[in-house]
């Protein structure tokens, strides 16, 4: 095996393939990129077992030869090490040969560089076939879908089917649903009316395709009964899926609400934020006052003192009403829904409550209150 | 105690003293700022004991009126909690009032905060009256002598001396010397003849100078038997010395050597870099072979593999030399002397060795080697 390739598309393929390398596995194999060139071009892999990367460097792009003077092969090296070296290389090109069965020598005009490699019959079978239905979305649509959903989902394992993003598509209609218990966000999609799956794709790796994304147009997602598969551009991302039934979400939105709030999202998410400064005693938890004379957001320590914010642009209907909520829920909920202006709909003092882009009825956010008595 | 105040320019005071306000003290009184009004303006002063800031804020700044509708009075508050405050705020103003003797109020037309605050008496009295020798120092010169020493100095707390900066006037001279034992830095300036002083000021204590004269022209440092009191602009910082005799360095810098190295500073310090990616099985390793055909960085691990970097331009006298040093140092020791081209002069494989800046004569580097075998 051996190639000169261009150094910064090299660099951008490890970079990519990275991603799936965990910087401790038990795996020990894991800890290693499999590179592998043939006719067609070289093939990066990286995985973790959960997220497998792999992506595809041609021998030309566009006018520009990017890999040159090749001999087919494929090894396993230090993923680490070989992204570190040819990240802090000089030169245009480098060029990489396995020298025996063992060990690879990495080198341009002023570094050479002797890495010990392993086999590539070491390295795991990875299922990186498209199977199941597939669908299309713009970059820009999955994007905003993980943004909106992701940070609502659990970071705790206990239920491991709460850290997945909820994907379910029905009649037309794909839903995404996060919820971690305490507060939920739900973004609802048009899709062809024939594709139907119900999936668990963990939160932490539609986040990962969704960065990995950038740059490229569109998005191709095949769902299977085990895995979920990502192409884009040169690259393919495989997660497992969550086994277990997600929970029926479709109870929680209330359907009447008896108090509604618009207010601007910089002002409140300001206040907020000032008011939070001394919600000390019950770390986070602030108090929202509602009337249709004012609102006013507060938090109290006993220890330290206390603040009130005053919300001067408002509109309020209903019976005056005061709730308790985790600031830090409500202000990932408003930032999620990137509007000017949001819509709170509250039921009663512990009961959920929505908090909807005025504009976008696409979205929508939960949050339930906390008990302060 | 009663004043509104220019929010820009309370949360910049505010800033400055907090430097010296430790997030976690034993003495709790001094998680507060201590905050005094009078008929000159506002005086606010923070301290961890080991370093004292006090700084101060005028009625008017040219013309514009930064203080107005003040009352006399001083008063004890909760540092974090009243930089967060008043940093988050939003408008022009703010306004600070003793209520009773056990509540301050600080408000802007929407928010309004009380804390409870502690009476001024509570405050220890910290020594900030200026005396001893005095030197003048512009901004510039305090600043690189700052960074071209205090990175050598140890972090280790087994010799606290060596944590120190030695300052010592003697005969014209002000020499700043650090050493952590394995390497040492030595900087000479030209001072009055008259002033002699030589004491040891926390490095860590040195780089906050450094840091917080940013923006003012010079500095005024006192050194008496048990401080460094250093003067800008409105403001005024006040260190403890460290007690004990500074080690003996004059005989360290070697007379005579064998071996004289000339290389471009940025080639060195990436190709060290480098092959520092290898230096896994002791951390940080690297060895510099030298003859007149050609310098060589490598470093080796039996476990991942081996790195050979070449250093294309270079003057080299001498026979040929391999010399084994900790490349976090001399990296340290290389940047520090802000040159684009840097002489080694090496005695030997286990002596120090000197490293310099070609076109300036007042700063040396020393390093120890290691051995390796």
């Amino acid at each position: 095996m051996r190639f000169t390739i261009r150094r910064d598309e090299f660099v951008k393929g490890l970079s990519i393939a990275s991603r799936a390398v965990a910087s401790k596995t038990p795996v020990v194999v894991l800890a290693n990129f499999k590179l592998e060139i043939d006719e067609e071009g070289l093939v990066i892999i990286g995985s973790n077992y959960d997220l497998s990367i792999r992506t595809f460097i041609p021998f030309r792009i566009g006018e520009n030869e990017i890999i040159r003077n090749y001999k087919e092969g494929s090894t396993l090296l230090n993923a680490k090490i070989l992204l570190e070296i040819a990240r802090k290389m000089e030169s245009d090109e480098l060029t990489l040969e396995i020298v025996d069965s063992t060990i690879a020598a990495i080198s341009d005009n002023r570094s050479k560089y002797t890495l010990n490699c392993i086999r590539p019959e070491e390295y795991p079978d990875l299922d990186l076939e498209s199977e199941g239905t597939t669908l299309n979305m713009t970059t820009a649509e999955f994007g905003l879908m993980v943004e909106q959903t992701a940070f609502a989902a659990s970071i705790k394992e206990q239920r491991p089917v709460l850290t997945a993003i909820n994907l379910e598509a029905r009649e037309g209609l794909l839903t995404a649903t996060t919820t971690d218990s305490a507060r939920m966000a739900k973004k609802i999609m048009t899709v062809p009316e024939d594709i139907n799956f119900n999936v668990n794709v963990p939160a932490k790796m539609m986040s990962e395709v969704a960065h990995l994304l950038e740059g490229s147009a569109s998005v191709e997602i095949a769902v299977s009964q085990k895995k979920a598969l990502f192409s884009f551009g040169r690259t393919l991302v495989a997660t497992r899926l969550i086994a277990g039934d997600y929970p029926n979400t479709s109870n929680i939105i209330p359907r009447v609400t008896n108090h509604v709030l618009e207010v601007n999202a910089q002002d409140l998410v300001k206040a907020i934020d000032r008011a939070n400064i001394l919600s000390i005693d019950r770390e986070n938890i602030v108090d929202l006052s509602m009337s249709e004379e004012g609102i006013e957001i507060s938090a109290k320590s006993s220890q330290v003192g206390s603040a009130v914010e005053r919300i001067e642009m408002f509109r309020y209907e209903g019976a005056p009403l005061t709730i308790s909520f985790n600031s830090e829920f409500v202000v990932a909920a408003v930032r999620a829904l990137s509007s000017e202006d949001v819509t709170f709909s509250f039921v009663g003092e512990m009961k959920p409550f929505v908090i909807k882009n005025s504009a976008d009825d696409s979205i929508v956010q939960i949050v339930t209150p906390v008990r302060t008595y």
